[in-house]
């Protein structure tokens, strides 16, 4: 098992950029592949619920789609992937929960990253097996895949399981599910992920 | 009554961009405010239909946030006011609609304009009278308030009424609906509106 990988490699390696948008907090999360391993990078959420009243719509988008866009500026990922919102039973919520997400996915996609979508089947499928996973089921499968000290929290967890859905999507992925020699590299500028 | 207002007035003139928004056709209109008269800028829509495959959501986001910075740069509005959608029998289509919403809202807030909304039902009461008004007598006032030789397109319309609507809950311009002087200033450079 290695600890660390050299800092070069040939070829400049794929970053995914994980997001789960949300009205009230947008979790997001940043992950490496080399080869045939994943790398955490950073995890975190983009909170609109300080700065901003809670009626104020556009002032809230405004903090997910600049949240999203220095998510991106800080850790430069090279494509994204978003997790498709379930209709909530409650039209309002989901008129609300709609606009949120087209902030995320403007802030990907004007950024001129390729953004590719997932359902929430589709992530428990990928992250954990089966499509009936819990939440904290979700978070022990991130935090094992990524080789994480701790749990990741629930938005963070769902971003970074929709960047590693999208990682094994991506073919010679196909197979990292069952991986064991996954590592997180060191990244002593990332260390510990960052919260916004 | 006039025909031209001199180009040159004391203290720049608010003008108001009007969007109606849409996953396929989002409605724009601007407006300009001298003293106690509104004079038509542009008008037109930003549609998400070619270009594009049908189902590439985000492609279709980036169309819409594009296109509505596109009309800001080009007609520079100093304030936006968007229509409020309205929630959909089909969850899904609510559920894209906020997500067009939210591209053309993003792109208003982070161009630095203020954002005010109104529903539908204050639009039509502010320029028709009464809340009930259909479509076409939506564009037949705008087109007398604004005194267009023609009836602008129905999102056109509509986007044109929200920005007319946000005019007059200006304070000065609440008598506005009732006003008979209202004049299109001649904007050689905006002749006929502009349709994207």
């Amino acid at each position: 098992m290695m600890t660390a990988l050299p800092s070069t490699t040939a070829g400049a390696p794929r970053r995914v950029l994980g997001i789960d948008p949300g009205l009230v907090c947008t979790g997001f999360g940043v992950v490496e592949i080399e080869g045939r391993h994943l790398h955490y990078v950073a995890s975190g959420t983009i909170r609109t619920t300080s700065g901003v009243a809670q009626g104020d719509l556009p002032g809230r988008l405004k903090i997910i789609f600049e949240g999203v866009r220095e998510v991106i500026a800080r850790y430069e990922p090279t494509e994204a992937a978003a997790e498709i919102v379930f209709v909530n039973v409650n039209p309002q919520s989901t008129l609300l929960l709609g606009q949120a997400r087209g902030a995320a996915l403007t802030a990907l996609v004007t950024a001129g990253l390729p953004v590719a979508e997932y359902t929430a089947l589709q992530m428990k499928k990928s992250v954990v097996g089966h499509g009936l996973a819990a939440k904290d089921q979700v978070q022990a499968m991130v935090a094992r895949l990524l080789n994480l000290p701790g749990l990741p929290g629930k938005d963070a967890a769902d971003a970074l399981g929709v960047a590693i859905t999208h990682a094994h999507a991506g073919g010679s992925f196909a197979a990292m599910a069952q991986a064991t020699d996954l590592n997180r590299r060191t990244h002593a500028q990332f260390k510990g992920g960052r919260t916004y």
